[in-house]
């Protein structure tokens, strides 16, 4: 199979839209089962979608913050986005998008509202002054397929869709859950990149954020984690190759739990960091 | 002085809103000059502010997840929110909520665009699993209080205004940028309470997570730091007594930097998480 492209990709397929003619700011799609996970149409995935509109809407090209609340559980099938510019400036302009599916009385019902910051991460200075470093993972042959493991439906059933469309290698130091031995630490790391071989892009890193099992499973606990809000910054055009993902959970409690992403790209630069703040329903 | 109390105190009259008659989810307010730094309104302030009128909104009472993208520079005086609720569930509720100001024009210009997720946090189960461990401090009274420095307006000319406000007590290892001698780490903390003494609440921790001084002073540089994006996530209702603040940045890159924040009350609980996107221009 060749290579896929950027623009010319199963990812890119998955989140195109289409503008819907004489009503501006609004979008048509129909979301892919392909990258459903457990109950739900990955968050991730998602975000990609909504920033999809605000590219059309706004006039910078890229994402750098993003920032989404999660209202209700969104299923495959058709979506309308409705996006509107917020502020325009020189340098970074910010808008809002809804994305919405139809009820079935045929009203809309909200699924997501996303506010986010645009600019152009190719325009901005090299300057790197960071104390971050890299995960420490085995080489990517070394790490376990994410098909290559019993893995998430014995967690929690459901649909393990999402997987097919990674190509993504969890460091074994990391992965005990999934063969029932949880490290019961929150943290998860591996090597993250599309099956097909699209490189990744700003707005494949909106997926990569959400992509690694929840660091909950390698807490030892089983049920479903759906996400409340989830916050990207986009901190530079990534370069090709596989990524690096670590997700990090220190506080669980009250029933809520955050999960820390860091993306770090094939030429070492941190090019992502998401937070996202999530709901533990055990099963 | 009676030390003040919850309800009754400067941080609470300086973030009164008004409900326009007529007009639901319109509230006006006055911005006070009293929360200022360098050359704005400081963008906690402003985000409690916001939370009350989404509160006086919603049905449930507490910020849980705050999300704020900051458009324009505030200015004190006459400000309007535009609240509007966008789902309410039984244990959350989603809204969102614009600050504008009047323009020369008379037009209203939007300042910040707030989208937040409220819930009881009364009601949540008391578990906690928490690998977090509150910073290590001095105690209280060997921290000098940020009026015993020299200080910010050394690094950048304009208002200190908002140290009168705060009871703010910086580790002196994190405070050689106000003699002078930046320590070159991304790291700040201290004890934090109100300057007349009221107690901490969900909505003084909105307050709380954009109190210190930045990171990049103590990173060795003079500029503006501006917030584009701030979103907090409020994990307990804080017990009575000093706060302990820990901010850090990992990655300058781009001209932009992170600023993670925790927030940790009396009781040793981590109470509220924050990270921002800022810009850094340099004087």
């Amino acid at each position: 199979m060749a290579r896929a492209t950027i623009g010319d990709s199963e990812f890119d397929r998955d989140t195109a839209i289409t503008p819907r003619p004489g009503e501006p700011g609004v979008f048509d799609t129909t979301l892919s089962a392909g990258w459903t996970i457990i109950r739900a149409v990955n968050g991730g995935y998602l975000l990609a979608v909504a920033a999809r509109a605000l590219a059309a809407t706004l006039p910078h090209p890229d994402p750098v913050a993003v920032s989404a609340h999660y209202l209700t559980p969104t299923e495959p099938g058709p979506a309308v986005l409705r996006a509107e510019p917020v502020r325009t400036g020189r340098t970074l302009s910010t808008g809002t998008v809804r994305l919405l599916q139809p009820g079935a009385d045929g009203t809309e019902i909200e699924r997501l509202r996303v506010t986010a910051t645009f600019g152009d991460l190719a325009a901005l200075p090299d300057d790197v002054r960071t104390t971050a470093t890299p995960p420490l993972l085995p080489p990517r042959d070394r790490c376990p397929g994410s098909r290559d493991a019993p893995g998430v439906d014995r967690i929690v059933p459901g649909s393990t869709e999402i997987l097919d469309r990674l190509d993504l290698r969890l460091d074994p130091a990391t992965a005990g859950w999934a063969l029932g031995r949880p490290g019961g630490h929150g943290e998860m790391r591996g090597w993250l990149g599309l099956a097909d071989g699209r490189d990744p892009d700003p707005l494949a890193l909106l997926l990569a954020v959400d992509a690694l099992p929840p660091t909950a499973f390698e807490m030892g606990l089983r049920g479903w984690v759906p996400t409340i809000e989830l916050t990207v910054h986009v901190r530079a055009r990534p370069a090709p190759g596989p990524l690096r993902v670590a997700i990090t959970t220190r506080n669980l409690a009250g029933g809520f739990l955050e999960e820390d992403a860091e993306v770090w790209d094939s030429a070492d630069r941190l090019v992502a960091q998401s937070r996202q703040l999530a709901q533990v329903l055990l099963g």
